[in-house]
């Protein structure tokens, strides 16, 4: 029974026992220790324990005294490793170890009962749930900032025209609010996926012992209900080792990590030398000395190998997951430093980044120069579909215009209209309106365009998304 | 545009044009073209295209009598390449190239009118979107189905003895229906995770053009209600690079197959001569014409590592994923192959895996031979937390039990009254009925726990959850 | 004995034998035959089962007759496979039954003996050793002949300028030849780790038996010397389940991947129309009927995602590793087919890629274009060193000649020889000769230098490791 | 230039200058600032430096008296810190500003010499190499001694039964030196692998600047000689991006990992209660107040999860370096992290499992008991051979003995000598020698085999390699 296990390098609270008569070895116990990482599990424990001893004197099991003074001991506790009035204590391994035995400490025999229909096993679970759960909340916040970054520079730049690019290559005029818009898309589907497997990650485990629940009739609505969980968890073997949340977690961390690396690239682009369509804030940004015009994208290349490593921590969980069989195997020991890993990184980034966005500034006029009349080409065959003539026809009039132009040295909108004629007679005067970039994002304008109304309707309902969600 | 510059290798669509003097480096035409994989798009890419030609003619963009001729013509195309009458062509480089030019090749100019208003960029992101909700759902099927297994095996053994593990270690008594749930319980969760990717990938693209949408009056809302997406994408920037859906299909995917590995590590224990709790099927395991009482685990363990070749095609998708900036590059193309292959792998094991466990036969006497009574010093503990001790303190006196019988050669269930009485007077006659492996197993009758009831009721809640979610 | 198991699906060869008496699951079947994928190894497998043969001949386990029919009745049965006149049997499961099976066919008993004293386990480990070590030589030419093109198109550029960026910021000029060579070392590595690699992969298996070896007289340092490899494995157990030379043969090929992922990278920004240095041949680009002046950098997109899916076969393969024991397990089939995609994939990308930077076309002006006189600031800094001034002071000075040139409009080479005198004393007459960027570049000849002199040097040792290496 | 680009978080070296108007945001600082890690550098920094100011010296940019207080300061900064009397300030972001900032503090304007000729970038690459060269010696002397005493283990057990498994299953007898020594033939591999990537490492970047080297006189090869490294890199370009000696370093933890977490797998499985060939000693398991009779063994299972967070770790660092073109970016920072989780692990590891395995206590009454004769069946085939049997014919025959004996409720040893002539003539009394276990693994002495004369043989080879590699 890997709960009771735990005592045994605990010598205050029992220790491992007359019968081990050989220490432990000195390295073998620091790879075991898990209390570096998992004091940061110090208040979802807490909760967790008062919960729990609530219950048991619901239940009969304990007196309702007994439950008082554990609560408030516990309060105690806490406070006292918050504050830094005490540390934990490796010796006692873990960070459960270590409330329990100092809340015996304060309060003597009624802490002695308190881990009573209970193990390490169940109690680890649901501190992670917990904890998972409150920072995928977290999340969702500082993701919901962002967007609204987003939106508000998507509003600024509604009309602001933009290259848009396929391959790298300058393909179609677009609206910078288009471009901005799309990363806010993104992120509200992060917001989904977290918000999804955050509802998933609640159901509550304690009460499954250390895999076969336990002879004590205990109320384990009760507790689930105390800690805010959506349903009690289901089957007690598959509970103690379901670490499902922590990968869904994960994932969602790294495909988060994913978009603001795009997000990041673009953005390195945009504001080289070569593009010159954003300028960093200062703020938001490191510079030179040497050369005080440079301005450099640190926070975004960060950002881009910040999402490598999220994924490398994803990959890892779930390669160790895989190999293992049922139930508790101290493997899932390994299963806490990437979740509080990806968690910090995630409420780094997202404030940084929005923060940077805020603060950018479009240069508008670099955007527009670099729109050429061929990006138009699309329009003046979409043009030729207007008049009736088949697609496939209109694509490739549309290409003998640009040849044309260029053999000649000159833009779409530079060829006259006798030359149109010469390539198809349905070209008519009309044809010069569709040659301006302007015009032609104002056209986009079906559900999900580019053009200024469209980008408009899309901020509305992104607002009306985050008020309402 | 990336959607037009897809013609260049399709002469006969019009090819690359005048302008290239140079063919395409072999080597690099066929680095290039992606039939080989996208062919399997070829009926989500005929539906998508029925339901653009449709949409068309609502909108007046082609007219009935074209919409007509290409969605019968369409037909005929899927059925010729189907029925291996013709074969694709990898100089016209994909599936859409090579549906589109045999239309024209039949129906001649209402098959040119067939690309109006679309990209070969919001086409295959369609098409690829159709296919994973598609393969979405026939995974949940085959999930359900392996469901429907593990609980009526279940049932079977609701209260047939197993010994639950920790560390490999055994560790308490549990029930082998007990066991079979834990499974049943990730592939629910499984389920529930397919099930809101593909809710989540319900948007329809289509529309969205090669980045910017178009200037064409069209009725997006109509082509996605036609192939039943749950709404339009909002953004087409977004839209047409958005491959988040594919790489949460992966995840899922992925996560079915750590289940799988995890079940499969089980059962290959299981079936050692040590455990000697399973016997395998003769249609599910190898055998040997050497050795013929040997059966080996096969199918268990190409299952586990087909698990680690999901979470490398995962890992890829991601790394690739990442370092795109926004809007459609080429490296999209290899989104497709990684998804293909893990539906291949899932409705492969599945069913195997389905089968493999409704043939399998439990050994219920070596399982309960494998369980002695130190397994039940938890019952101790808690007995005596019924006679009012705390718990720490009968903990405490149940690893003297345990050590007391040891000294003595015996067991638990051999330790007289006396000597029990001798570690704590609250000892009583009615301690061995504590002892009993099926007793203890009784009690444990809690939410979630491993009693014989408890099982029966878990059944009970996973049927309703089949029959109704 | 895992060898022998393998028969059983061969009904031809003995089969599942009297004992099984239901027929294995079709589903079952296909999940567990490799021959789909195995068929690549059928020259591997003939030449380890010829030298196999002939060295049973000569410890007089079998006569020097029979290992001659041996050796010429396996020749003929890769040529039927070879030519298609047979075609592989997947009821026989895998290539290595498949032969043997033909052989009997076709020599009768002289067959029979071929797999004397030894197993499918020794088997297979050999033939993907030997096709490991073929592909890396063919890997290692296929390298060499890029980097020849590298140091050709390094030789004629030799004294191009070309900004040098970090931070994807104009940071100082160097030569176009300069930043060729960075890829040379990249690939120069590369080259090493494969021969070390294959240095290691080459060891024989053959007479390691299922795990334990043979009882039976073998001579394996002649099979080793017979098929080429360096010296026989020295453990059997470890060499029937040792796929590290698999592992590392698949982080050989990922980080060529990455190296050409990064090359690949790069130019796609160059070849944007924002950097423009470099255009793309036709031959090694897509093209548009719509936009006739755009090429589309396909083949380097491409070769970005190839390498994340190489990424990912090699994490898929080291979880699955992960998770074995020692010995034969049957997770170990799905160690092929990573192996055959990586080395298909090198070898179709690196030559594209040859071809590629073979008929790039770099345009020297827009290059020159992109530096700045700002970009020299650390030349003035150096300037300043020289005359005996301490770094962090030069460092400050040259920063604020930037600053006052900035404050003026002006570049560094613009601020009159006051102005620099109203910066320190030291400056004089000759800081003009310091901001030029060809006599920047020319000074930075230390070793690995931007200099073209230096370059010259660095393509001279680059080919002289070409041919000596 | 990213070199001096780092100055700008100093204010006391300088700082960001007069142009930042806002300083940099918190949350960006916090994110930007690797104090909290690269510390780790210290002593490798301050060697590198040191180097440094005597190569200055040696070509005369800076006195032979600025040398030696530069290199003497340096000693000082270094002990400062190590002793704790100072604290490394994350304004001054890095260990490189803090050293140098503090240098200046101790010896004045001599200390703004020291950054001649060297850029940031340069240096770090420098001192990470330095590292991960330092770190490979030590992994290399933490697994010979491993090597060791898998060695030691194997020369006590060289004559002792195991059941050798294929599949988990039964197949063979072998011996446990055999066993053991397959993993002294893994971690030999992984030395091999360390050693190789250690040469490949061991070129000098100090003089690449900030990406096009110097154009001050410097003496590469000098400080190359000075600091150990084999060679001075070839290409400043490339040395200041390059990182493969950091991804070659985390494979090569990484396949240590996997052979580790083999390794630990087998001993989880040999130590549960269903096996029992081995018991760990109370100094390396966890036990039980409750139980006290169980011993965990966590440092086993902790072994296989930090596998998988090595495996990890290994593919977040290929995904980020996947995505940069060259030069120097940002986005490297993220390299040091996973370098020194790795060596830390693996020199944490390795030494607790030497010592588990020194400690472990085998079982040779259960291991022989779980051998039973149907495991020489091979050994009958082989015996029928030596009578000139064609080998697959004795392979059917033995199969027929094993289906025999099973028939009759017989081993093997119990068929008569009638019974077996009964399935063949070729049959004599002698057969009964074949069907010993120890006699089986004894006849198994050929090259890599079971037999105890080989395992010596190994040993000494092992032995051998282990003094003189």
């Amino acid at each position: 029974m890997s709960d009771t296990d735990k005592t045994k390098a605990a010598p205050k609270a029992g220790g491992r026992g007359a019968r081990f008569q050989v220490a432990m070895d000195d390295a073998a116990a620091a790879l075991n220790a898990s209390v570096d990482f998992d004091r940061r599990l110090l208040r979802d424990d807490v909760r967790g324990s008062q919960a729990h001893a609530r219950m048991l004197a619901a239940v009969g099991l304990i007196s309702t005294d007994d439950a008082k003074q554990i609560v408030a001991g516990l309060e105690q506790v806490a406070g006292e490793f918050e504050r830094g009035e005490r540390h934990m204590d490796p010796a006692l391994e873990d960070v459960h170890m270590n409330v329990e035995n100092r809340l015996i400490e304060i309060i003597g025999d009624p802490g002695r009962r308190l881990h009573t229909a209970r193990s390490r096993n169940d109690q680890v679970a649901t501190d992670l749930r917990l904890y998972a759960i409150s920072a995928s909340a977290a999340i969702v916040v500082a993701i919901d900032k962002a967007r609204v970054v987003l939106c508000r520079r998507a509003r600024e730049h509604a009309a602001t025209l933009l290259p848009g690019y396929t391959h790298l290559q300058r393909a179609q005029a677009i609206t910078l609010g288009h471009h901005l818009l799309a990363y806010a898309e993104m992120l509200s589907r992060d917001r989904g996926r977290f918000l999804d497997a955050a509802r998933r990650a609640s159901e509550c485990p304690l009460g499954s012992g250390a895999l076969a629940a336990t002879s004590l009739p205990i109320d384990r609505q009760k507790t689930c209900d105390d800690l805010g969980f959506g349903a009690p968890t289901r089957n007690s073997l598959d509970a103690v080792s379901d670490r499902d949340f922590a990968a869904e977690f994960m994932f969602c961390a790294t495909l988060v990590g994913v978009h603001l690396s795009k997000l990041a690239e673009q953005i390195v682009l945009f504001t080289s030398a070569e593009f010159g369509f954003f300028e960093l804030s200062d703020a938001f940004s490191t510079g030179s000395s040497l050369m005080p015009q440079k301005k450099n994208p640190d926070v975004f290349e960060l950002t881009r190998a910040k999402a490598g490593t999220l994924l490398g921590s994803l990959t890892g969980l779930l390669a160790t997951l895989k190999g293992l069989p049922s139930s508790y195997d101290k493997d899932l020991q390994e299963d806490k430093a990437p979740v509080f890993a990806a968690a910090d990184t995630l409420l780094l980034m997202l404030p940084v980044l929005s923060g940077a966005l805020q603060t950018i500034t479009p240069r508008p006029e670099r955007m527009r120069a670099a729109i050429d009349s061929f990006m138009l080409a699309t329009d003046l065959a979409d043009y030729l579909v207007n008049k009736g003539i088949p697609f496939r026809e209109t694509h490739a009039l549309a290409g003998k215009a640009v040849r044309l132009a260029l053999d000649n040295g000159l833009g779409l909108d530079g060829l006259s209209l006798q030359q149109y004629k010469s390539l198809h007679p349905a070209f008519e005067a009309d044809v010069y309106t569709v040659l301006d970039p302007l015009e032609s994002v104002k056209r986009r304008k079906a559900l999900g365009g580019t053009a200024p109304s469209a980008v408009q309707s899309q901020i509305q309902q992104a607002k009306s998304k985050l008020s309402g969600e």
